[in-house]
């Protein structure tokens, strides 16, 4: 049983007309915490920070977010150096109807995870994702934004809930590729690493930022842009990011298959020596 | 204070791993109690069926809803012969990720609150809508359901909070009128009633519905279609509706002005013969 934390105090349960479980009116974020240390964190904020103003929620401060996460971290009885942290900020409890009482105040929550550990082999030999058949919406006010609304993702990973399976690619409805249903996608080709545009739908992950500033800086050309289903099998390599498991080569996506993954090691190489992802290999 | 109720039992609040609140992993539906019955309580039923099916959750049976409802009513402090219900069902409460366990069995929540009556003028004379900024994703896997989702609602109804006006209608990012925040829209032009095609996006009301049906039978002529922003203004009139409001008529959205709510009144007639809306005229 995991516990949950608002203002430093346990609490096991949650007001049911908080507009996070009426509307799913709120936000969150999944942090890694590796070493003892909240990886990525400044990312993690800047995106927090950038759904509570499209949400109009009022964005709690750095450190008491940070606080709130070490709080939690020093009550559970996880491993403290390495664990997964979870903030969800809601836009507070709230009379029943869409509009939001003016006096209204966030509710902010916090939990942490024991890290369930991948299996080694992955990030050597690949692994093999799935094409997800619900399709994100297009447009959406909160592309690439981790708000409470993530029913499309559920429907997503409810797909291959039963295989072997551990992650799946999902579309819009024009049959582009946009993300994983908990994790974003490069695709390689040549020296150019390139990954779909999250402007219309999608999760705009934090490590995906992270690989992109870091490959810019080793000099290594990257493209973000609309890539259709169409294009997926013209890549040399496919690989797939979260703030948990890193980076993980693909070996194929239901029957695109790709017979590298040589260049996405080298980029689990570079990841590495900035610190920031674990070497696997 | 509102009451609300599982399994017939009063809870203050619902644990933090239900999917309802973590995801949006859920549905619901707002029934209005007239005269000490659920009115339009099969189209409810088979919405939330629709949604169900979609989701992947065990829809519970027309009688357990039912009986979920009579008791909270009979508990609430409310006025028994003219309430509002609401009911809502999540997936359940399950670890965390996206996925949901095998096992995973729903909850199933309601409460009933009071009918905040709607100014007798304002069906006579009409309202004016806002033409909301928030636009609506386009393809939703959830389009015309009621689901826990629902943060462009939230975001659209917040547009006009501090102003005169008590609804606003929403449109899809290709400029096409979808639906109010928390109403449909139709539009009359001669003998003919129009009103946006939901296949992409937005609500499917009940209240919607029994009114295509009614006027069906009294063979007055409705057209369901795609409705662009600038063709509403050579419409004749336009009306909103939903399942606690009934029919209003419309004088303005924006800069769109409509003069007259002449046939509005008629379908408000036939809809008040038929013993489902209250006529206020």
């Amino acid at each position: 049983m995991i516990d949950w934390f608002s203002n430093e105090e346990k609490i096991g349960a949650i007001p049911l007309n908080d507009r996070g479980f009426q509307y799913g009116d709120g936000l969150f974020e999944t942090i890694a915490i590796r070493d003892g240390e909240l990886r990525l964190w400044h990312y993690h904020v800047a995106r927090l920070a950038r759904g509570c103003k499209t949400l109009g929620i009022k964005m709690p401060s750095d450190d008491f977010l940070r606080k709130g996460v070490m709080h939690a971290l020093h009550k559970s009885d996880t491993k403290k150096s390495s664990a997964i942290a979870k903030i969800i900020i809601t836009a507070g409890v709230g009379p029943r109807g869409y509009g939001r009482t003016e006096n209204i105040s966030p509710s902010t929550l916090f939990a942490v995870f024991p890290v369930i550990p991948y299996r080694a082999a992955a990030y050597k030999d690949g692994i093999d994702l799935a094409l997800c058949q619900t399709r994100l919406a297009i447009n959406s006010s909160f592309a690439g934004l981790k708000t409470l609304n993530r029913l499309e993702q559920v429907l997503a990973r409810n797909e291959f809930n039963e295989t072997e399976l551990t992650e799946g690619l999902t579309m819009d409805a024009d049959d582009n590729i946009i993300c994983g249903t908990m994790s974003n996608v490069f695709f390689i080709e040549g020296r150019t690493v390139h990954t779909p545009s999250l402007n219309r739908c999608g999760v705009a992950g934090v490590m995906r930022q992270h690989i992109l500033t870091c490959l810019e800086e080793q000099k290594i050309s990257t493209k973000i842009h609309k890539i259709n289903f169409s294009e997926i099998r013209d890549f040399d390599e496919a690989f797939i990011s979260n703030s948990q498991i890193g980076i993980l080569p693909v070996r194929c996506c239901g029957n695109t298959h790709w017979k590298s993954t040589e260049r996405t090691q080298e980029i689990m190489l570079i990841m590495a020596a900035n610190k920031v992802i674990e070497c696997h290999l």
